[in-house]
């Protein structure tokens, strides 16, 4: 058999066949997983008294990757990453996930096999199963649409609305790589890349989920999470909006990596602003669990940045430039359709 | 406003919004979710010790629909059921559903709010709170994928992979009735139309999911089922492989409309055995619980036809002419890349 057939040449079960032998053994289920692959639907037991998270996530060839940019191993790892960092924003664990694969037909069956096989490190490193899906023909686009559930057991969930004049502001690792990555990929920059460079793409086909620094956030108090997918400007403002409240914010403070400085050294402040997919989590926290999250996360390996803070009013958010001047950040954060 | 706008003139967030407002308020939530849309996930406490099921399914345009063919809250009802039809497969009650659109951003706002109208009445009536999901830009296809969770509280889940000799091989209502609308539709048979040619196109796009009668198989001692998607002929294999079983069915006794035989006088055996998207259940049960089961769907107004017998041996599927005449019904089931 030919590593050159396509999807066509082995049909539907086929192909479900071939995906689900990609999977690593951690990620065909076990735990909690009754059933898997191949029924109706996938059967779990959840944990008794403990809520639950359902979050789902889609991907268009042409609109959120490139076929010629990324490499298939990652498309499958960035496509469960995005829903883990939900979970992660939830302070969810998560636990099973289903993938729908709307396929053209053409694509050749080892690229898809990369794909699962990256899917399923990521879910293996997570102890997540990939309990099921659906495989569609969709002629005209590749669409890639993952779910996954969670489950919270180390705090309430932690909600967009809950954040309340006084808290702090904070975000997890730094700022603007995603974003600068993508530019490298573009070919803007490239002329100046290093081997740094390598990180910065790496940002963006392969972004890491905070799963277990949210579980800590939900642990020790944090008051409001989201994960940030539209950049700063973009989702600040709507855990601004849900919790009825304004906020300020440093822009002195913003954590941004050195890479990202040195190659853009004229926008490196808007790509941390502005940029998006960095799928770290922004959130917010009384004052007075600073030193307990920060020790937490420490346990976690994460870096905690404090950028500003929580204040009465309506849900402006204003940023303070290092030179004490202020401006009010436009909402509107990023439209997937561009208005 | 006019209702001349379209998604990319409202944006995702407009659009979320407008189509959270089109749900009716028993679809919305309440019950076992806590938290529904406008979060990073949707939250809701499972029924401790009550086994869970995730089941998704995604319409293509084009593949699985045509615009030109079908009305809005249609759609909307038939994304949905599909996945609802699952559920009831397993012997589940669904509680809630994620739903991700991908679009052009040419569509007109008013028709997705139809469409959601259609999802959310038939969600209402199931007791199913749209609890999140997600939007984004697919320019070149119209991609709807609908996930739905549910608890299984009558019965263990029903398998596939529980068929056993002697057990009887049964269906829910009527076989072909949504193949021949499908034929209506795409213009044949239209001169033979009569009344009844809407029943059986609203068959095709409105299919009822059996939601009830599966719970009732559930708490009945059912050994196996699954719903019918892809025609009797492509499924029953399925079910028979999965249990390591034969199967032997008597055409004669497959349950047919009146009306799928007065228009299509010649093939409506072959709409009933290989016509698709049924979504009917297919099931297996020991003889001694024909008269309980029976009994049981007469309650929630299903009819319940035995249409053969699981037999002992390879998985092969023979179909008993009324003449008596046998034949080995081929498998491979319909295949969606058509190979």
């Amino acid at each position: 058999m030919s590593d050159e057939r396509r999807v066509r040449d082995i049909g539907e079960f086929g192909l479900i066949a071939a995906l689900h032998a990609a999977l690593p053994e951690a990620a065909r289920g076990g735990g909690s997983v009754d059933l898997g692959i191949g029924d109706d639907a996938a059967v779990w037991r959840p944990t008794p008294g403990v809520p639950c998270v359902v979050t789902t996530d889609t991907l268009v060839d042409g609109v959120h990757f490139r076929l010629d940019w990324t490499d298939w191993r990652s498309l499958g790892h960035k496509a469960l990453a995005v829903n883990l960092s939900d979970c992660a924003a939830m302070g969810a664990r998560p636990t099973l996930a289903t993938v729908s694969l709307a396929l053209t037909g053409d694509e050749r069956v080892a690229d898809l096999r990369e794909m699962y096989r990256g899917m399923g490190a990521l879910a293996a490193a997570h102890g997540v199963a990939i309990a099921g899906g659906d495989v569609v023909r969709s002629p005209r686009a590749l669409v890639i649409t993952v779910t996954v559930i969670g489950e919270c057991h180390d705090g309430p969930p932690l909600r967009r609305d809950g954040a309340r004049p006084g808290d702090l502001i904070a975000v997890s690792g730094t700022l603007g790589a995603a974003a600068a990555g993508l530019r490298l990929l573009a070919g803007e920059g490239r002329e100046r890349a290093a081997a740094t460079a390598d990180l910065l793409v790496a940002a963006h086909l392969r972004p890491q989920p905070r799963v277990a620094l949210g579980r800590t956030l939900a642990a020790h108090g944090a008051s409001a999470a989201m994960d940030l997918s539209d950049g700063l400007s973009g989702d600040l403002p709507k855990l601004l909006a849900a919790s009825g409240a304004g906020g300020r914010v440093e822009l002195a403070r913003l954590p941004v990596a050195a890479s990202v400085r040195t190659l853009f050294p004229d926008d490196w402040r808007e790509l941390a602003l502005h940029g998006g997919e960095d799928y770290e989590l922004l959130f917010t926290f009384p004052p007075e669990h600073l030193v307990a999250i920060r020790d937490a996360a420490d346990e976690v390996d994460a870096t905690v940045t404090v950028i500003g803070r929580v204040v009465a009013g309506d849900a402006a958010l204003v940023a303070v430039e290092p030179n004490g001047r202020e401006w009010r950040v436009t909402p509107g954060a990023f439209d997937h359709f561009g208005t």
